[in-house]
């Protein structure tokens, strides 16, 4: 009976372990996208930018102007809103929080600070990551 | 073979009808959650309100002031923001978009109405709503 009790712990605490570390890991590579993000979005690529996002018509975006469906959609606007790198600036994400909602799914809490020639803009954001094809995408985001 | 094809349609048919059923009785059953809160918060029930989300210190609360962690500390602060009717006022949700994003969680994207003798209050939200223990509860919330 000792035998068994010490076994399932060993093998619960096993569990547990390998669960932290593959969340661990999850977060290393959603916070990744996001730098990835920066780096895109500093260089005025918004194509590259938009890489975090999910390609589907499902997407959603949601904003002060309201609700934005879909990957393309979303792009166009960027580009409208942010024509040069003198509109796009320097993006820096801060992170909040980053919780996982299930397997594979998270959510991040975080602002957004862009530094521009034409004024600085801030905000915060909820953005849910969610792994489709084994990679991270963005599939729906709340910009404020 | 026609035999296998006809039966192996008729399950695929059969199980995204019922796919579709479930998550059609999941969006009812979120809906319900909120309109609950919408009636509890304009009777100033603010405790009524917070029912519907996750009782936990791992619930998460974004907002103008930055982030709240846990259900305790959420109450208080609508407690401090909202101490009387004039001040809650009454509720209204617009639903805007509600998705699945794996088996046991929605997001929810919307705006709030408040009608209030104070003055009217409005804003955007995205909430993410989880099924724990076989109810629908708010596990993070985002509102600007």
């Amino acid at each position: 009976m000792k035998h068994l009790i010490f076994i399932l712990s060993v093998v619960l605490f096993t569990s547990c372990a390998v669960q932290k570390t593959s969340m661990q890991q999850d977060k290393t590579a959603i916070l990744k996208v996001m730098k990835d993000q920066e780096k895109a979005w500093s260089q005025n690529d918004l194509q590259g930018f938009m890489q975090g996002y999910w390609k589907s018509d499902s997407l959603k975006f949601y904003g002060s102007r309201g609700l934005t469906k879909g990957w393309q959609q979303t792009l166009e606007n960027y580009k409208k809103g942010y024509p040069t790198k003198d509109y796009s600036g320097t993006l820096n994400f801060e992170v909040d929080d980053i919780s996982q909602i299930e397997n594979n799914s998270y959510w991040v809490m975080g602002r957004y600070i862009l530094k521009r020639k034409v004024g600085d803009a801030n905000g915060n954001f909820m953005i849910i990551f969610k792994k489709i094809d084994g990679e991270w995408k963005i599939v729906a985001d709340m910009s404020s």
